[in-house]
């Protein structure tokens, strides 16, 4: 049946068509049902909606998730037809079963949740069945491969491309665009790309939003990549990995995130971006993803992977006890970087970044065994990191001399220690969700500056934190929030 | 803030609200991001689509999930939130790590459900949980009281009100039009309500709408038992148990359906009727939900549940091994029905209808230990069994009359022996699917007719089955499914 489609601009989150309710009959269709939306050679599973209202017997209403894809005009004719049933289910409950699946089930379920075959609520039921019956390292590795070959693909001429991933949770543990910055300055091609914050305070898209764009389409990161060699975008709207995207969206509802999905999303993205050399870093610890044996297991699991996809990988078990830096939030986290880049930053995240910067240098072989933490150092030092990350914000549409002038919020309070003694205890999420509170990461300054970190001494009337927002009420919000949790705990 | 409400008329199948970007941008809320939108003293969660063409910043559309249950009309004012984050998330990852629940965390998820503060994924993660985990006794009778005690209840004057339930998945048993008609003759209050068919070819409510209306609100239904003693209507509309309706909804899409769902679903809506004596139907076998084991443990959950709530509740387990009648599908059904109401209906059914009535007639007292039987036969062949069957089918606002008259579809084919032998196995499932293809339960003339059963002889060129369908093309493609499946296997 062909239906002209009407002019709504309609975000729905998921591809939804609005029918008539007679189409509908003929169809044999009811809410919630599924139609396949052709136009030209292209094809997309929408989700039904009905009216007798927005629609008559010879439109459709299309949401954006669909004529974004199409590439549809109002007045188009589209070609509907009713879904067939997705072959997926039935894996997927095979897979609820906690039976092994094969290579083939499982890029079928994979490109079905592409194609818009899977309702989310199967997605949710995909997800679950992972989270409670595990995967085999070959299912992974398949997992991986599917949602690898089902996206989109960097194409860099380059040779050495590298790439690293923090495991995150940590607060303030913004080393990316440091480490992007000085291994591009010595040449090697950094196609960065990141995601945004699902319960933590800020994501490093969240940070660099801040100063310039991150949403990109492939060609035009190839254009930045190929000025700069090197870029700090969003992997959102790059289309690596789709499935992994989706899968997330549907994760982050209820906050789960079981281990064969965290490793095929970040192993997929690298592969997506072409990169040879890959460092991952798995910070440990009380308030961290992981304890220290769960990091040692899930070092041993990327490695695996990293064998089976013939790449240079490592994988780096680092403490993550507390927030590294003192910010916690997008423009708070922008000004650690710019002064660590400018050689007065804080010392616990400057270490870390030639930590793990040396390591890349020493993967890829620009630097011998042992001499890695030395050539980031010289290069750190030296203002060519500095000058890098002005040039990358620069490629991404942002002005550098902002950099130089990050103003914090309107709006702060500072909590003072009410003794002398010691930090005890930081707790890692609930500085996340104390930033949160006070608008981070859409308030780009919002957020939180932690003055101390474990162990250091605290005097009598010394500063502990200062909340930051532009929100008179978020600020008030986060004062509560503090006084009511355990979020800093002193001897 | 306040929105005035566009009207619109859209079903989205879920609450949807459809609001501006710049006033989604004020409230901090995005695509697929829950609001809570009050109207008088109601409030409902709803999910966020966002436009800059359908809606400006003062007004808002709504889906007719809201606008129904709110009861606004166009240019209302509506009061708009954030909505917070619902605590049911945590209980259900708590589940999703295999951890028992007490009775006030399972009520906080139902209600939320029933709030609609769940998206449908969450509710699959739900649904998974108990998939993947089970459910103690104790958190079975804690969900069927909690889907209870969030829904409508029917109100009637009644000592003696009788229910019964089979477990679905067999073709062609439909003994419950038959036994409430036998029943509600003998005086007893028989509040029936039914489901659609999800998987298999028709559910009673398919199977009587084919005759009269099924979907009535509380207060129809009452008047409707008032008048004949007992109804046949579909539950869907009655808001019993309305956190189960949902939660059916999601499973559907994937075909799981847990024990523990399975048992409260059904307890929830027997006791939202307010009936006291209740008979439940196990069939076991091999195409049947369960085998005989598991029939048998299954009896025993229902009966302890039957005890908790203060029920006289009885539970039997039937074979299940092949379709039971000729006619699968809503008028070949009701054909068998008005066959047996006649005396002269298909043996096994009719055997069935009065094994189960008999039961219940014992049960609730109308007649001795061992005589039930008898009376529903005595009922039967006295006509009284058909004649309240007409009544019910008025009562509903159909045309009692045309139950003499039951026409059968335009296309019809028919498969005939090709050798002499004997019928060995019939496949449940599949004449499930076979009917459905023919366009049953939509197309109320479609279905399959079945000749001969388990261990009848068949000569060559006997007939084995009729497919029926108002479709020529849909009867092509069941005739492709038929030869392309072991439905039928001889000898």
């Amino acid at each position: 049946m062909k239906l002209s489609v009407k002019e709504y601009k309609l975000s729905a989150g998921r591809p939804i068509a609005i029918i008539n309710k007679d189409i509908a009959h003929k169809l044999l269709v009811g809410v919630n049902d599924r139609i396949s939306i052709r136009y030209n050679s292209k094809r997309i599973i929408a989700v039904v909606d009905l009216s007798s209202e927005i629609v008559n017997k010879n439109n459709i209403v299309l949401s954006s998730e669909i004529t974004d894809y199409l590439g549809v005009k109002p007045h188009n004719e589209v070609l509907i037809e009713v879904a067939n049933q997705s072959r997926s289910k039935a894996i997927i409950t095979k897979k609820l079963r906690c039976e092994v699946l094969s290579e083939k089930e499982i890029f079928d379920v994979i490109n079905s949740i592409v194609n818009n075959e899977l309702s989310e609520s199967e997605i949710a039921f995909f997800i679950s069945s992972i989270y409670e019956c595990g995967m085999s390292m070959n299912e992974i590795y398949w997992l991986t491969k599917a949602m690898f070959n089902t996206g989109n693909k960097l194409n860099l001429k380059s040779r050495k491309i590298v790439d690293k991933h923090s495991i995150g949770g940590i607060a303030g543990n913004r080393t990316t665009p440091i480490v992007v910055s000085i291994c591009a300055a010595t040449g090697l091609t950094f196609p960065k790309t990141s995601s945004r914050a699902i319960t933590s305070a800020a994501g490093t898209a969240d940070v660099m939003e801040a100063v310039c764009r991150v949403n990109f389409n492939v060609k035009e990161l190839e254009r930045i990549i190929k000025k700069t060699n090197a870029c700090l975008a969003w992997g959102g709207t790059l289309g690596f990995a789709p499935a992994d995207d989706k899968i997330i969206r549907v994760e982050s509802q209820i906050n789960i995130d079981p281990e064969p999905n965290l490793l095929a999303s970040i192993m997929a993205k690298k592969l997506s971006v072409g990169s040879k050399y890959i460092l991952i870093d798995i910070p440990y610890g009380k308030y961290a993803k992981v304890d220290k044996k769960g990091a040692l297991k899930l070092k041993k699991k990327f490695e695996y992977l990293g064998k089976r996809f013939n790449l240079k990988l490592k994988a780096v078990i680092t403490r993550g006890d507390e927030p590294i830096g003192n910010g916690v939030g997008p423009i708070l986290e922008l000004r650690d970087i710019m002064n660590v880049l400018k050689n007065d930053g804080p010392e616990e995240l400057r270490d870390k970044c030639l930590y793990l910067s040396g390591e890349i240098l020493e993967l890829c072989g620009k630097s011998k065994k042992g001499q890695g933490h030395k050539l980031a150092e010289r290069i750190l030092i030296s203002g060519k990191a500095l000058e890098k990350f002005r040039e990358i914000v620069e490629a991404q549409g942002g002005n550098a001399k902002n950099l130089d002038n990050l103003k914090l919020a309107k709006f702060s309070h500072t909590i003072f220690s009410d003794k002398n003694s010691k930090i005890k205890l930081i707790d890692n999420k609930k500085i996340n969700l104390l930033a949160r509170v006070a608008g981070s990461p859409d308030d780009k300054k919002a957020g939180v500056f932690i003055y101390r970190h474990i162990n250091d001494k605290v005097k009598k009337g010394d500063s502990i934190i200062t909340i930051y927002s532009q929100s008179k009420n978020k600020l008030k919000d986060a004062i509560d929030f503090y006084k009511e949790n355990k979020i800093i705990t002193l001897y």
